[in-house]
Parts: structure tokens; sequence; C-alpha cells
């Protein structure tokens, strides 16, 4: 038994999943010490959106780290951080015209959304949240009440509190509109539904499954929340960042929330960073309320000005995951046809390149991404069961290494439907490099 | 107003006291774009131990990253992860008869203890947790339900639970011993004070005012916890990896503690990073069970596991941090008697490099500090009223560098007590540089 | 201002619908002291369905006094208790096919429910209670979180937790099943809906404006807990003994509810008292773990077993309140007539001897009952917004004080109509005794 | 299996104690079925101060009651209620310079517990609340927060919250003031006892082992609660009514609490009955905003009021209660000479006529009062172990009555010292009254 296997708690899960030990990466690949070469469809659950060790990222990164650039300071004034908001300021919202506040929490997203909650019971004096089915927001105990998945909390070893979940979009059925229970809820002032300081949602939720709410719905519920006098904070962590082909993926449906979480790929290179953004009238915190020793990664502020200014200064970026995402969809849509040949009631999910196909089971999901990995494919399920095998991969993914992954998927399923175990066909990096 | 006034988040507080803007920081050393020069005895609060920009740990961390090191994997194996969990073990458990399981949690303190406090509900069956006065363990909820500063509790809008807190040691003066009433407490089926799962405690109380508890009443803590069956959790977040002269705080009582939590200079480098260490037959997580997206930062684990090798395979360094410690002793005693002088009660307080110097009053402290950012020092307070001026400097401050950070403290305390106040006196790094 | 106006606290309500003193009251008239004379269609919201002063139970309760029986023991085995227990068990268990233990708590509905949550909560080991939009249970804090209506919500000072809540039958309109959503949060694993202790409902919700689920809704309800191993208790504090017309009021349903809670006119006389009845198996207390000084009221043991050797030993009390119901409906029907010849959409609602004319107007319920009491006739509203005028006149009422006060109500929303305001036409009882 | 026993749940706690069926009482003596005579030194754990059946105010209720006076009014004006009022405001109110708001509330402590605590944190926007070790204020979930006993806590079935624990008078020893922590704490923002609502105590804590706080401590409580503008609630739900010697047990300290709650023997009958008084400034209620079915029950208005006429319109009844309480005093010094001469390390508590002897073992204590219960006399233990026995005769006992239930105790302490189990030696009341 390796060190790893001996002193790491028994927690791991993608050590499971992927056995072997990464040495390496790439842009969309993977490599393990022994040379083992993998496409990445996982992309670190969507914080790799600009691919593993983006060269021009890495440039200003190991270039800044050569000088001394401030590494830690706080949430000290730093060079680094003013380049961050400068680019923000400028290639993100005056484009969009908005005008937020920017508060850096500790660099995870958890820690953002336990700051967006505050935020918006600090203002409105209320302390109900309204959040949504199958909804994921972290695991740090205010934000794990907004969070649904029973298997986190249970283990919080308490009951949390201060949350009321709703039927997300088209959780009831096609012909309901769920929201008519969250508008009649806020009505009437016997429904037991505290009358509530924010409704917080996912536009996309990855964890729960990939479910994309419709356009409509997001519009009527930013539409309850302005009547109503609600916040809306959009967790704008795994959607966000370009994902679903925009930088805020509530730019689809033209709304403005009142607060965002961002995390994940905000640093564009892997690195833990976050931040909320709230309208200025919300900013009413008292200095260091709100603290964390590792709020403001400078060397995060780095590569994400960096990458502000490479793939958004224009809408490029935007247009080619536009086409990428037509062609995982077109993809996806023939692997259903395979699976329903087959008597599997599948269909597609998603926004952008923020795709899954639900299977209906999560024992079928797992068997053809366990296939997937011994071809060479990093690839994980998501949903309460695990039932849909979600497409994350690298938004700046090459064409070729996209088809070549989608190709090893469909085979997959292949296999998998004809209950074949194949052999890892995997490429070798060493015998490629040699060749 | 410049963007980083404009944009950034009314939250911000150490740009207020330091309202420059920082551009690069060498080992003991930070310099501002416009070249100012400041010695840095905050160290990132604890967080940059081993200096900035660590020359060594440099080369280290540019090395993995310029061979397309992995920087992002989730909770995946990588020979990063399985390098500093070689010299985790080798270094500082085997020669300490630890056998820790090692828990990577979310690269904050915080996420270090959410993990903690469930780990030590989910295995006891309880909820309660006894926490400290003055205690500090971080702001997301169910941290924040353990840390006793009001700023912090008053932003939650919900009441926090599940904890109850004791006095710490020191807190009704030198007579009581404040166990009594712990042990009491849990004796006494009627206390109303549940039996906990856990104590949770700081060896010497960093935010809280740097109060070191007494070896003996460390003893008699983790004793009454071994006799009644709770979890004793040390966070050593900010006391530890060298702060007080051992790797751990508590290795100074002899005492072994059933989880540990730790974070702040465990990179060695200012990246973010936390891990919870726990006794095997506490590892009982399901798989993913706590995740987060950034837990086992792979750059921090390159940093850390060079830090391990270059500074704690002998005892040198804790040598050297005994001996500087004294330094900081002899000095403090000096500006005390300064202090008493003028009728302040002022007192010593702390443990190894963790020190401060008590005067009852925060805004004389506030007084003090502000006078030393004048002249050249970054240096800052904690406390309830912050009426402690602690110094945190970099374990590796060179000892003429030290000197001078002493000299300018002394200074200022003396300016503040004769009412003057100092034109800045700092030195410009580019004059320096050109001479 | 008198005694009562000058030292009674603020929160006193039916003084201010009632501002009378009253003196005395018979069967289903109150008399003020100044000889007015009133019919009373609110009955102790519930708690006087045997009428006021009884005389069978009168001269039961007397003679027990008069003879030194028992007033307060605790929870002491008295003979006044094994009375009521042998009369439970002859006349309404074994009919109906019930084993149910009995457990007294204190002498209130709210008691009654703590305790049954505790029950739910400590048997299955979970904390969660799935409570229903515009439910009432109660006012002490672990009733009060399942308790719907925001005015008293807002007044605990603290949110509260453990529960969740669901729309109640008919709560979206006809066309949705509410039951749809509880069954699939309970299916899904990451839901947010924690999986739940128990479900609690009223078969008729009193408070919420005499929403009465239908019989399929409660049927299929029974079902899903069933099926999932989740406890029902039904909450038969203002629908039970006999109200609906039946003594349990789920018993329309056919089900058989795990836990039940029992108080209001239990003690047929409006003496304060509560139980709860709960499966065998359910009761896991240990002695005394659940306790209140006024467990148990002797007084009420002795004329609840009165009440139930004299209107439970057959069926022909069931049939009576059967026939009134059906002259209250039809009246009812009549009055709804003529709102809606106004244009006022109104309904019926409700079942047995608890029933409602909903009127989409809280204020004009209001001004309809405000006429009602000029006019002699105690009447109050329910629902979120007092849009309800609620009948719950005593189920021993004559046909013609029925009738009497039935045309008081018509003629008060025929004068609320006409915008007359009536003098109060009430008899003097002391006119009528001279007669 | 008698019907008691077969139906009754397991939760039944005195008739394990005491295994009979009474039927009949009369001032200090309970009679069984069969005709066993019991004194009782129990009085409804301190609910029959005025004796069981006492014929002054049996007869006001017969007469009432024949009278068809109103039983059950909900919170609606009443004569009875009225009679109350006059009496309450001229012989307690006025005397004592008293000028509370009365709020009605349901006819339990723990409903009175409850309103308090609302009424303090509503007031005053805080939710915390300061209860002390040992305390006992209700098992309803709000009560149960602040009540110490962790057989209650445990069966919540949540962990309650909203409350911090402080040391009781005497928890620490002579040596220790406890008070030195709650002061600390309160001046120490980062004490994280957060900034509190109120303080709740008992003068004396009856189940917590009879212990009678120092009059010097509750004043400098009281002192405490004042300058920090924290409400000062005193719970005199078992103490008051004459218990220790005056009608409100917080007259001997001559301290004006902000809020009282009153019960148990507030009926004087032993009918439920409960109230809240407090500062008229503290009645913001709105109408309605705390119920209950039974708030206001008007035969015990009807009761109280005769009571309050009989026994309080002048100091007789005072100061025949210290008289006896010093024949109570005086005998228990004695048996506690038994005691220690035996090697027990036995001590007298409590005030008044709320006493109770010490012997550090619950199981001695036990068996003493089992012993008691064979030679006739009822009387039991409290305190976190059972290890007091508790004296609680009625006030009104008859001196002949007191000293055989003293000599019964006496001879029951020799003989478990003498590990001597008596035949029962009770008297029969057939044989007697055939005498």
């Amino acid at each position: 038994m390796n060190t790893l296997e001996r002193l790491e708690s028994g927690v791991r899960t993608y050590s499971r999943s992927f056995p072997v030990i990464f040495s390496r990466a790439q842009g969309s690949r993977l490599y393990t010490e022994d040379g083992r070469e993998y496409i990445d469809f996982l992309a670190g659950a969507g914080t790799l959106n600009y691919g593993h060790n983006n060269p021009k990222l890495k440039k200003a990164l190991i270039d800044y780290i050569q000088h001394d650039g401030i590494t830690h300071g706080l949430d000290m004034w730093t060079q680094a951080k003013k380049e961050f908001l400068d680019n923000l300021e400028n290639l993100i919202f005056k484009p969009r015209g908005l005008d937020y506040k920017v508060q850096f929490t500790g660099p995870t997203g958890t820690n953002a959304v336990e700051a967006a909650l505050r935020i918006a019971r600090n203002t409105t004096g209320r302390t109900n949240i309204i959040s949504f089915t199958n909804a994921f927001h972290g695991v740090t105990l205010g934000s794990l009440a907004t969070t649904g998945n029973s298997k986190f909390r249970e283990a919080a070893g308490l009951p949390t509190q201060g949350v009321s979940f709703m039927p997300y979009d088209g959780y009831l059925g096609e012909q309901v509109d769920t929201l008519d229970f969250l508008e009649k809820a806020l009505q009437d002032k016997s429904s037991g539904i505290d009358f509530p300081a924010a409704v917080l949602v996912e536009t996309v939720q990855g964890e729960g499954g990939i479910n994309a709410a419709r356009i409509e719905w997001l519009q009527r519920l930013a539409n309850i929340c302005q009547q109503n006098d609600i916040l809306l904070i959009v967790d704008d962590i795994q959607a966000g960042c370009g994902r679903t082909g925009k930088f805020f993926s509530f730019e689809h449906a033209h709304i403005k929330p009142d607060i965002v979480t961002s995390s994940k790929s905000l640093s564009a290179f892997g690195l833990p960073f976050a931040m909320v953004l709230m309208r200025p009238e919300l900013d009413q915190w008292k200095p260091g309320q709100y603290n964390g020793t590792f709020r403001g990664n400078n060397l995060a502020f780095i590569t994400a000005a960096a990458a502000l200014r490479e793939y958004w200064s224009n809408d490029l970026f935007e247009r080619d995951i536009l086409r990428k995402s037509r062609i995982v969809e077109h993809r996806f849509n023939q692997m259903i046809e395979l699976l329903q040949a087959e008597g599997v009631q599948a269909s597609q999910r998603g926004r952008g390149l923020m795709r899954g196909i639900h299977m209906h089971s999560g024992e079928l999901a797992d068997r053809i991404t366990s296939q997937a990995f011994k071809r060479g494919l990093i690839i994980e399920t998501s949903g309460p069961e695990g039932e849909v095998v979600k497409c994350l991969c690298p938004l700046v993914i090459k064409d070729q290494e996209l088809t070549k992954g989608l190709d090893i998927l469909e085979a997959s399923i292949k296999a998998v439907l004809a209950d074949e175990d194949a052999e890892p066909v995997i490429e070798d990096a060493r015998e490629r490099a040699s060749a």
C-alpha cells in the first residue's frame, strides 16, 4: 500500500474512480507518472475551463513569482489585485452594464456562498433563504444548509437551519411551473415559508444533474424576487466563467442578480480563488467583519487577469464555446439514440459546454464512465443517483481532442450496452513520444 | 479614487491600516509599487513563517509549474501529494510517534475546522462542542459557532448552535483554574452543558490576544478529555508550523490530540492549503462526504514538502526560533518597562515567536502600530479590544531585521508616550537600490 | 378603564372582538354580567363541543369535587384516571380496532404536539418533520416550528428548525396533487428535504381556514408514510371529539395514524386537558422524560369519562352531528348565493360541523362577524387573512338555536352587502326572564 | 395488569414511586381507594401550597360551577378574570409597589416561560438567554433550552439553541463568586457568550436540588442586569406563592424583576393556571400573537382570587410559614446529625418551606423516601442525581401533621441507616373511621 493509500483519509473519492497517480497535465490532457495519457472531460469539475497549465497564463504566473510578486497579503492592496479589478471592470462589468462591488472571500466557493448568504441576511434583516431541490452550494455549515444532497447533509452532525427548499424548474414534470408554489407561499402569510432574505439559485445545476432551468423560469424567478423585494443570488461557481457560453451564466436570461458568487474557473489556472459580486447598496459590511487568511489569492489575481485579457476582450471565445457545444449536443443525441435503441430512456440536458446524458440509472452511468477511463477518457457522473454522465471538458479543448473524447464515450456506451469489458486502450505517451 | 477603492467591498481591512499598494516581497520585507520598504511583523497573520517568496521553496514551485505539474486535480492522486505525504510521515509523524490519517479539506483554515467538528460529531454521535472564550476558529457558519468574537458572530444573521463556551486559561484571574468549571459541568448531568463530542482549543490564542494556555492547563484539559471519552481537537492553524518553537504547538505539553487542524503556514509559501489530522479510528468518512473543489492544492504540496525537507529534517530550525523568541521576549520586557514607567499596565504574553504586549487599551495599541507603520514596520493588534500589539514576524527573519523591527516598535511606543507623531521615516528601496 | 383593560397584557384578542364582560354560560349561550345573551358559534374555538356547563357533566364534576376527589396528582394513579382510561378503551378504542398507548401531557394542545414530535424523533432517530402550509399546531417553540402563521413565527425571536413545509391539499389549485411534490422529495436523496421522522397533519385545518383535505389525499398521504416508514401524526386537537362527525376526524378516511394528538373538547367541559395516543411500539419514553406539573388533569378525567359514556356509547350522537351539518351546509350555500349575487367569490369549506364560508377578503369577513356580534351571535374568522367565517357551534346545539344563529349570520351578511350597520338587536336575558 | 398499567405510556413516573391508586385528598392527606392514608410532603411538586381541596376555595369553586359561571372563554373578559385581577392588584401588587402587566398564557409553567423568553427576545432584539446550571424551566422546546437536565434535553431530538448556561450560586464552591464569570463574559466582546436579552433564574432551584441562591448573589445578579440593560426574569413557578415565606420568592432580596413567571400554586387548588408578569413597557405583544386554547382558566381565576383574599390580606400567613419552616429546619438538622454520625456527608438546603437534605447519594435518598412511603409519607427527591430529599409540604399543613411527617422521615432515615426494611405502618383510614 503506497503512502497515498495509507495516509490519506477514506474521504478521498476521485482516486477511487481513477486509481492512478497523475504527474503532469497540459491543455485537455492528463498524464500519469508511468506515462499514460487521458483526455480530460472532467476539468477539475469545471475549474479548468482554460485547460491545464494554459501556456499564456502560465507565463504570467511564473514571471510574477520570479519577480517576487506578493504571494500572500491577506486583504492588503496589491498591484496584482489592482490589475485583476481593472480587467474585471473594463472587460466584464462595463460591457454588460454591471456595477457590482467585489468581495474577495476565502478562496473557495463555499466561502463565497457563506458571505453571500450573510450579505442577504444582514441587509434585509431576514433569515430565511430559498434554495432549490438538487442544489449544491458547498459543505461548510452555512452553505450546506442550502445544499440538497443528503450525503453531505447527514455528515453535518447537526440539523441545518434558515433555508426552505423549493422545487427547481422541471422537478414536478413539464406541466407544473414550480414557481407557482414559490409565489403562492410568498403571498400567503401562513405558508410556513418564512419570508426570505434571498433566493439562491444555479442557472444550471451541476452536481444536481446538469439541470438547466428554462430561460422563462429564470426570468419569472427574477421577477418574483424583484416584486417582493427579495434578493436574487446566482451561484455561478460552476456554470460561470464561460461554461454555458457566456461569462456569466445568467446573461442568457438577461437578468441582473443582486448578488453573484464566482469561483472554480475564476482564477483560470486551477488556483483557489473566489469572489462575491453585489449591488453597491448591499455592501454594508463593517471592515473585517468577514475574513479569512487566504482571501484574495494574489497568484490567482495574476492568472485571472491574464485570462480576462486573453479570452474576454471580444466575443471570439464565446462563439467558439457555442460552436463546440453544438458538436457535443449533436454527438450526445447520437449516443442517446444508441441508448434508446437498447431501451434506455436517455435524454440530454444542459446549456453550452455544461452537458450531460441522463440515463435514469446511476449503475449504468457508472459502468460507462468506468469503461471510458479504461479507454483513456476522464469523465464523471452527477445527479442524485449519479445517473447523469456529465461533460465538462475544457472550453479551450482542441476539436481533435473533443472528437476523440466523444468517440471514446460512444465506444464506452456501446461496450456497456454489448456487455463488453474492453482492455485499456489508452495511448502511452512514452511510446508516442518515442515514435 | 483608484479601482481598488472603488470596486472592492467595504469589508476590506488591512488596506485601511496600511493604505499603500504593495507590489513585491522578499523574506521579511514588503515593497510598495513606489518603492517603499517595510519590515513585516505580521507575516500574513502567521501564514508566512518561512518568509515571503522563500528562495528554496520558490525554486521548487517554479520548476513544478514549468514542467506542467498538476495544478488542480480535485482529490486525485498526484506525485505532488505523494511527495508531501512522504515527507509529512517521515519528517513529522515518525519522529513524534504520531500515526494520524490526513484529510485535505478546502484550502482554508475554516474548512479544516468544519471538517474536524464533523468528524467529532459523527464519530461520537454527540453534537455539542466545547470552545473557549476569545477563541477564533474561522467564520463559515460551523466554525463561527466556535469563534468568540461578536463582530463576526453578529454578522451571521442567524444564531449559531451546537457549541458551549468555557473560560480559557487565565480568564477568571490567576486564582481560578477555569477547568474546574468544565470538569464540574461534565460530571453534572443537569449542568445544561450537553455532553460534548469534543473540546476545540488553541494552545495559544492568536486573534484572541496571544493568550498562551499554561502547559499544566493543557495537560489537565487533555486528561479531562481522555477520562470522559471526549475528543480533543487542537486548532494549530496559527500556532502550528513552528510558530511557538515546535512544529505542533501542543508538543510543548507532551499531549497527543485526537484531531489537529493545520493551515496558514502549512504551504510555507502563502498558498491556500489546509489539512485535518485524526487518529485512524476516527476516519469514518464515506468517500466524498466532505468535499471542496480546491481540496489538496498541488502547488502547495510542492512548497510544503520542500519546507519540511529544508527546515524540519533536524532541530536546527526549532533551536533558532527559540533563540529569536528570547530576543523578542527581552526587548518586549524593556518596552513594557517604558510603558509601565508612564503608568500603562502592560504585560507580555505568548510562546515562542507568537508574542504580544498587552496594553489594556485598544486605542493605545492602535496608535503605536500606526506610528510603527509610518516608520516602516507592519505590525498589528489582536485581542477583544485590539489591546495587544502582536509580533508574528517570519521565523526565518534575519537577526538584523528583527532588531530593526523591534527598534521601530520601541521608537513608536516612545513617540506615542511622548505624544509625538513622526514623519514617515521608511527607507526607500529605490534610493537604497541606487545607492 | 376597568381593571381588565388596565392590567391585562395587550396580547388579549377576543376581548377586542367581543368587548363585553361575560359572567355565565349554558349550552350554546353566553351571558354578560349586564344580562345580554349571545348564541355561541365559536364554542371556545372548538373546545366546547358539548356546550357550556353541560348539565350531565357538570353534575359529575361537582359530585367529584364535593367528595374531595383528587384534583391534582401529577401523574399518580387515581380512580379518576382509571375511569377515563376504562371508558376510552371500551367506548373509543375497541369499537375502532385501536390499541394506542395513552400519554397525558401538560393539559394544552401544544404540550401534546411537542410530545408527539419528540416521540417521532426519538423512535426514528431522524429530526425532520413534514408540516403543511396553513397548519396550526401551537406556539411553544417546538410546535411553533410546525405552525405556518407568520404572526406567531415572527414572535419567536429565533428561527425555528427541524421542519419542512409542504403544500396542503388544494394549495396549488385543483389540478395539482400536492403530494406529488412530497413523494418526489422523499425519493430524491438530493431534494434538500431531510428524510423525515414524521408527517404532521390536520385532516381539516381549523386556524388555517377550515381547509378540509380530500379523503383520497389523506389516504395517499397515509400510504406514502407507510411505504417510506415515516410516522403519520394526526393533530386532532380541533377537528377531533366529534367535530367532523366522527370521534376522530381521520375515521372518515379509514386510516390509522401512528400518533394522534387530542385536546380542546377532550375534557368535554372546557377544562385544560390533552393527550397523545401512539402505537404501543412507539412508547419508548424513559420514566419522567417528558413531564409537566398539570399532566393528567383529574377534574378533566371525570368530565371526559362522563362525556364518553353519555355521547359515545352508540352512534346517535354522530348521526345527529351529521344531520346538523347538513343544515349548516344548506344554509351556508344560500348565504353564498347571496354573496355571489353581489359579486363576492364565496365558497364553502369544511367537514361535519367544522364549516366556513371563504370570502377572499378578511375585511369583508370581519365586517360580517362584527355585525353578527351586534345581533347576538359570537362567530369568528380564520385563514391567513381572516377571510373565512368559521362556524364551530357546539355539537349539542338545539335546532332552534342553530337556526337562530344562522339567521343572524345571514342577516349580517345582508346588512354588510347593503352597507347597513344595525343597532344591536340582541335579546336581553333579563327581559326574557321577566317575560 | 389494570387499565392504568396497560394503557398509560411508560413515561409515567410518580405511579412507580407510589404504586397505589389514590381516590381522594383533604388538606395534607391523600387517601387510596382501599382506604390507606398518606401525609403529603410532595404537594403536587409545589402546586398544593394551600392543601388538597382547601374547603374555603372549594366552596367558591362549587358555587361558581353551580351557577354556570364561564368555564372556558379563551381570553374573553369574564367576571372571574376581573375578580382575580382586582385581588392581584390590590392584595399583591399595590402593597409591594409593583405595576406589572399580566399575561395569561396557556395554563402550564412552560407556556409562561416560553412567553417570557419571547417577550425578552422581542423587546430587546437579542436572542441569547442566560440560564444556570441545574435550572428547570419546563420541557416544551423553548423552555427546554433553558433547562439543564440532560434526561429532558436528550429527549428533544434536536439540539436546543439560543441559551448560554452559567454556573449558579455555589456551583464552583464557596470561594468562587460565579457571577464573576457572567460579568466578565458580558464585558468581553469576544467571550462567545452572545450578549443576552435576559437572564432567567430561579431564586431557589427546585428540581435542581433545592439550591437557594444567596441574597447577595441575587442582588448582584439584578445589578448586573440593570447596568447592562439585560432583562431579569425570575421563574417563580415553584418558589412563588408563599413557598419561601413571601408571596414572591424574590422579595427576600428586595429586587424587582422585569419579568416574572408564575404557575403551580397560583390557582391555589391544583387547577392548571399560569401567568407572566412584565414591566408595562415590555408589553409589546400584538393582539393574539401568543395564544393557547386554555389561556386564562376561569375556574382557576375563582380559586386563585379566593386564596388571595383568604391568605394574603395580611401577613399572618407569611409569619406562619416562617414558623413552620423553623420547625422543619430544626428537625432536618437533627436528621443530618443522625446521618453524619453514620458517616453520610449530609447538609441542609433551601429557604422557607422549600427545604431539602442533601445526601450526596441518589441511591441513599431513594431508599429513604421508599421507606417513608411504606410508613405513610409521600416525599420525593430532587437534584441531578436525586440526592436531595425534598420537603414541599402544604403551607397550610397542621402542626400535628407536620410533626408526624417529620417523625416518619426520621424513622425512615434510621431504618435505612440500620438497614432495616419495615412493614408498611400506614394507618388505614377505614379502620380509623370505624374506630
